[in-house]
């Protein structure tokens, strides 16, 4: 099949189901309004995919794999509502739309993302109960160890107190690992524990590392070189905000290199995974990107 | 044994064990400080004591139980100090002590919240893990529905979006039973899933509503007439902030036969579930409370 025909499915069935995982919630309206407005403002669904296709390639069941990567997708967009937060990024757009506190105000968006969150782990705990397999279990620490302090909470910690600092290349690398790397990886790992192949762990952790920095080098040029329209947020945000990134650190051909030479890794090992070549088209796509 | 003592045994238990899970996580530091400052400023644990109390009443394990009565304790420290931010209640003082943004700022008190949130998923699906059996599961899906949009979230939702408008009963008990209730009433049901006694369900249930709703109006009482220091924050802080309350809706005298009420019928109801005394001792010091 068409590799965006095959994407765009995958949006579309994510979509579907998170709009299905929304509804019926006996909750304030505004509430579900606001969690709604950023889990459908346009996102990639990179994260929920990347579970799919790992699980999928290793011949593991849609049905058992897709409520998991909804959640995932709850908790990666929850980061992104208060990362926005005046009171840490202070964004007034991402994906060429306001941010959720523009929209509804800071208290809404703070409470929006608590309820992405929560709701996110009430999801997994609902196929833990319906299904009683160990599987489920291991899927759901991995993810919550991954966005949790040790994880995504964490790279954001050493994110928000180091603006303005020279940091070292560990210290760049521990953030990005933490930051996007982790939830990364945990999509990954999923697809192959829903799949029931605990063995392929070693190559899908080290497919989504070598993605997740890939994926930041790239983000980090983005945003020196990006076009604004096709990125729908304003470029030069982290020099303006005094972020350190793979450019500020090696300078825009030395980052340009490492981006190539970590996509080739992630190409090598997407092929390891999956045969049918969706894996390594979607993993060029993400790295070939221009938004 | 001596109530008093035997309520500062499982205080000092719960802190712990605490003390315990905060322990050796690879994590930022400062999240890690800033979480434990909330976690241990003095909060009573009530919810993780009755979750303790109503298990080893039902002649359930006091180990199986203390790593699921700690992750409640985490959620609600989690909301408080959301609730506390500017964008909030914008609260300076919790339990005489400055709240987590005015010594950490805004960005890591609201990380430390996520962080609270997350690492008490992280724990309950580690003793999911850990422990292989259904009330487990049953267990943690009740925390979670009771913390989430349903639940607490939704009912701070109902508290924010009203500051300053005139509300019913209806909404006014709504607003309370989530934001407050629900997470008292998961704490009981969850002592009488872990000690496998699903049969208590509805007694438990029963129990937490009339303690919670009589805590509440203690609570609004105590906001109009209490003593600032021994509260440990100024008191007159819901008409200030123009909050529905019990006492606005049903003046002082009517709130005090309320509390009375709903607290004898909680008694009665503790009886029920505990023959040693202590859960009928700990509803009365909760309901008596000058702070």
């Amino acid at each position: 099949m068409d590799f965006k025909k095959a994407l765009k499915d995958k949006q579309q069935l994510i979509n579907k189901r998170l709009e299905e995982l929304l509804s019926y919630v006996d909750a304030p309206q505004i509430i579900i309004e606001a969690m709604k407005y950023s889990l459908f403002a346009g996102g990639k669904r990179i994260r929920p995919i990347l579970c799919i296709a790992v699980c999928e390639a290793l011949e593991g069941n849609l049905e058992d794999v897709l409520d998991i990567a909804c959640s995932i997708e709850m908790i990666h967009t929850y980061s992104l509502i208060h990362d926005d937060l005046p009171a840490m990024d202070n964004d007034d757009y991402r994906r060429g739309k306001l941010t959720n506190h523009k929209v509804y105000g800071d208290a809404i968006a703070i409470l929006a993302g608590d309820g992405l969150l929560n709701y996110a782990f009430e999801t997994l705990l609902k196929v833990i109960k319906r299904k009683n397999d160990k599987r489920f279990v291991d899927a759901a620490f991995e993810i919550a160890k991954a966005s949790g302090i040790t994880g995504m909470i964490g790279g954001q910690v050493i994110d928000i107190t180091n603006v303005g600092n020279i940091i070292d290349e560990n210290l760049l690398v521990s953030m990005h690992e933490r930051k996007t790397g982790k939830l990364i990886e945990a999509s990954c790992n999923v697809g192959a524990i829903i799949a029931n192949r605990y063995e392929y762990l070693e190559i899908t952790r080290e497919y989504s590392k070598n993605l997740g920095v890939a994926f930041q080098i790239v983000d980090d040029i983005l945003d020196v070189i990006g076009d604004e329209k096709k990125l729908g947020k304003s470029v030069g945000k982290d020099a303006k905000n005094n972020k350190p990134t793979y450019v500020t650190l090696y300078g825009l051909e030395k980052s340009r290199e490492l981006a190539k030479e970590f996509s080739l890794k992630a190409v090598e090992l997407a092929n390891k995974i999956d045969n049918t070549g969706f894996l390594k088209d979607l993993t060029k796509y993400l790295l070939n990107r221009e938004s």
